[in-house]
């Protein structure tokens, strides 16, 4: 499979995908994976989610932002692990930024609420899994 | 939410999904997530998957065994995350045991084939996430 035709395949799961799974480097030095909100992937380069200040999310990538998100579709048999760097955004602009509705369920006191974030990821390589085979790919800025 | 109960949701998430979502630490010590199938649970204790013996998950629990096994349903919004250790068995005893039929499509040569190793995880604490709340949990072997 060409590169084209891996990132077509790749970008497709990611905008269609609700969840992404975002695992981080634990306390403990284990892998901790999270079911979370997809809500506004720009391309396969960056990938945000909301979180809770005082969760463990937001802890473990402070003190290490090695990080990855995966995506996959259990019907089709397509995975897409993006490998990268994770950075927690609290900023008044990315708050407001990656609000969604609904979102005063998790943060109270909503766009203001100090235990809301925004995790930034920036994937650097990635592996699709598709039919059976594996694909290995550097993931640029510019093939969004 | 008493630890009878959480247990109780983790094992019905367990026994109930046909996938999990193994992490392991990558040789450039980030997150690695793969779904793979559940095949053989025992309780939350031990999760077991079938795999090719060349694959990046064996390369890295041979590495480092410290490793996570995610399971989630997406439409409830149930999510248990077991910490633990994985190893790799390749003894013929395993590899029969967790033999399933159709396994032919991924190992060729069958139950012998070479490429074909169990990982056997073992879970030593656990989060469960429901009804918006998280709880944490050790996981002993007789609390199967």
């Amino acid at each position: 499979m060409d590169e084209k035709e891996v990132f077509r395949i790749g970008l497709e799961l990611v905008k269609g995908s609700r969840f992404a799974l975002l695992s981080t480097i634990g306390d403990d030095e284990h892998p901790w994976t999270k079911m979370m909100f997809n809500i506004a992937p720009e391309g396969l380069k960056k990938i945000y989610f909301s979180t809770n200040t005082s969760s463990r999310r937001v802890s473990h990538i402070l003190r290490n932002g090695r990080t990855s998100v995966y995506f996959f579709d259990q019907e089709r048999f397509v995975g897409l692990l993006l490998i990268g760097t994770a950075r927690v955004l609290q900023n008044e602009e990315s708050r407001k930024r990656f609000w969604v509705d609904g979102f005063e369920r998790y943060y109270r006191l909503g766009v203001n609420d100090p235990d809301y974030s925004v995790i930034e990821f920036v994937a650097s390589k990635a592996n699709l899994y598709y039919s059976l085979s594996k694909t290995d790919f550097p993931v640029h800025g510019d093939n969004l």
